[in-house]
């Protein structure tokens, strides 16, 4: 295998075979492929794509870079749930309980958020004494114990993926669906659960804008965790505004705590039961979606979603009492309301400018380096179809800085699109896989 | 500037404006830049293309990222020329002092042979003693006492293009032509002559095989200089087959001797008048083609030629007695034939394939650290048109290794391609610039 010869290769359109891509990743991952001749063959694979095989070819030799998870041993069946993330996307809190509560063993490995997208684990970490810092034995222990555990994404899993990723980061080689569909796909299929199910947003405020692209992402990924041996479901939801009303990570935290409690939003309830669904009937706890509902509804009815969410976040070292009274969460000084400036529907919004108000708030990260304000956010009162009235309340900002503030207020003004006649709903579910 | 929005920029067909091109240039030679996000541009370039004014920038960026030779006190009118490598391109060997001796200042950087193509300074080491190391007053001071000299491309020069040159090779970036012409041109403009003389080849041995891509290369690097304030002609020469009958760097130099006194090959002799009139006539030492035609003619029959080319050897260290005694020159110690194995006329010759079998020899570098035997080479005794009869030697191969000989032999075996009825000459220079 010589690298020259596959970037050439791969420049003229032409087919890397599978020993070549293993030992591509291999040596890569060994330090043995400089950083500059992938970078190159990056390019170069924007430009002329990977097929199918290639890419399940990548996928695999980085989901066996490093360790592949054995969770035989927890004694059950375990689910993973992936979203491409979104704005305001706090599925994961509410989901992983939920489902653990009604008998599946919900084994997570999470990422941190950057940019204008949050991430799971800087969500839970509002609650006082929470941390995602688990060996791998004390991982598999909680989740045989109590059906749950999440913990940070493994240096030990996946580590090609790490690498290559971090790469691409810096050389404007992210956005292609091949590499992105194996970055994703090799990390849940080392992390070894038997059930994946994917939650791929479309729209203004998610990675892939075009409903075509998040299909395309969608089952390019299902396709590659079926070959790999993993049973696979998946949904296409919509990111063209945020999720839920809450955005910031306590805020976040405080709206999934009410939809375990039967009182969130009705889009993030939607959203949980859909996706519950597929992992209760994929992994066989439920005949259908219907069953699964009524089984996912008498969880959050009966408490024991909630109980399940206070009983994950004491095993990883949290405090329950944060739960039943939220404002022991991080809370921000100032609380500034956004007024709306005409009368009219709401039309449109630019959902990814709301994640960058949020980030201006100091919510998220410019850099890896970012220390995130745990307290800050944005609460949507009104959202796409709403009518409001000239001096109605958009939105609350809360802050710490008043600089700051104003800075997301700024962009928040920007967000919203009026129109002077009524406005559909939009569809929060726009596919769902069958197998 | 920011490398990653100039990389993604690039990668999405958009323009880098000069100040960009400059600190990428800048930052890249002063290591603030790392290599995987300049490859990556790189690969971009490749897909995308520069424009004109983006590679006039660059040209002129790597042109100035270290010295620009100032020869403005060597007294005189200052040319150089260069060739874009083919295989027995002896040219230089014979140009230089062929032009020297009519009054111009020739002041040449030149480098080293890779691959199928040979190098000026390898050849030139053939002679006793002769050597390239000059510091840059050595340089000029026998640029100004003896009207000529040739030093090996100097660290200070250009090295910004030595890094990316570097870089490009090892990234499949090489073959682009705009970022061919300004590799080439940004030394051109910061060796400091007036003058710059181009040959590009075209054919089955140069770097570019299609005459459109030569034409292209050549008008591009023309308009390049021409903008950086150069005076700048071309020629568009065969390389369709060796030039002359020898390969090999020992050989050579003996063949650019009985060239100089008169007695070489037609073609490299049609090609030294043809590229010193562009020389003589671009610096007004003549008033046309046909007056400089005369000239160096002249300067041949006369023997100041020759004797420039001793005067310059002996400058240098080189032992100007073995321009008298060509036996002098290393040997090898096999020289045997090859016959041909039909009859008829030769209709083609695989160029490239010639220098692979004089590789093949140990006559050049398969790597830059290879070390070459200068004494092993190819003596062609048919080329294209001439007729042969079975068991007619073809050719001589000139070896100290009988495996190699026999591995280079069966190269050349499959160099030839015959008709069974008379074949044109081909052309050998197929444009001449005129400003």
């Amino acid at each position: 295998m010589n690298m020259y010869d596959l970037i050439l290769r791969k420049r003229e359109g032409g087919t890397i075979d599978t020993k070549e891509m293993y030992d591509m990743i291999v040596d890569y991952t060994n330090g043995r492929i400089p950083d500059y001749q992938m970078s190159a063959f990056l390019m170069a694979v924007y430009f002329k794509g990977l097929s199918d095989p290639e890419t399940l070819d990548m996928t695999t030799a980085m989901a066996y870079s490093g360790e592949v998870l054995d969770l035989s041993d927890v004694g059950g069946v375990t689910a993973d749930k992936h979203s491409t993330g979104g704005v305001g996307d706090k599925t994961s809190l509410v989901l992983a309980p939920l489902v653990a509560s009604c008998g599946i063993k919900v084994a997570k490995m999470s990422g941190r958020g950057l940019g204008h997208t949050g991430g799971t684990i800087d969500k839970l970490e509002s609650i006082p004494g929470f941390h995602t810092e688990l060996s791998m034995d004390e991982f598999k222990d909680n989740v045989r114990n109590h059906g749950i555990a999440l913990m940070g994404q493994s240096a030990k899993i996946a580590p090609a993926d790490k690498l290559l990723y971090a790469l691409r980061d810096v050389t404007a080689t992210v956005d292609n669906i091949s590499l992105i569909a194996a970055s994703i796909m090799s990390k849940k299929i080392a992390a070894g659960t038997d059930l994946i199910v994917l939650d791929v947003k479309t729209g203004s405020g998610a990675f892939m804008k075009k409903y075509e692209d998040s299909m395309e992402l969608a089952t390019k990924m299902a396709w590659l965790g079926k070959r790999a041996g993993k049973k696979v479901e998946y949904v296409i939801s919509d990111m063209d505004q945020p999720l839920g009303n809450m955005v910031g990570n306590a805020l976040e935290v405080k709206e999934a705590i009410d939809t375990l409690n039967g009182k969130g939003p009705d889009d993030l309830k939607q959203l949980c039961i859909t996706l519950g669904g597929l992992m209760l009937t994929g992994t066989g706890f439920a005949k259908d979606m219907d069953e699964a509902a009524d089984m996912l509804n008498d969880a959050i009815d009966s408490g024991r979603a909630i109980g399940k969410f206070k009983e994950f976040i004491k095993a990883q070292g949290g405090l329950p009492e944060a739960i039943d009274n939220p404002e022991m969460l991080p809370e921000s000084t100032l609380i500034e309301p956004l007024y709306a400036t005409q009368s009219g529907y709401i039309k449109h919004m630019d959902c990814e400018k709301v994640g960058l108000a949020c980030l201006a708030l100091g919510g998220g990260r410019f850099t890896k380096e970012s220390v995130i304000d745990l307290s800050v956010g944005i609460e949507l009162k009104k959202k796409v179809s709403d009518e409001v009235k000239e001096g109605d309340v958009l939105a609350y900002l809360y802050a710490n800085d008043k600089e700051k503030l104003e800075d997301a207020r700024e962009k928040l003004m920007e967000v919203y699109e009026y129109s002077a006649t009524p406005v559909e709903k939009p569809e929060l579910i726009k596919f769902i896989s069958r197998d």
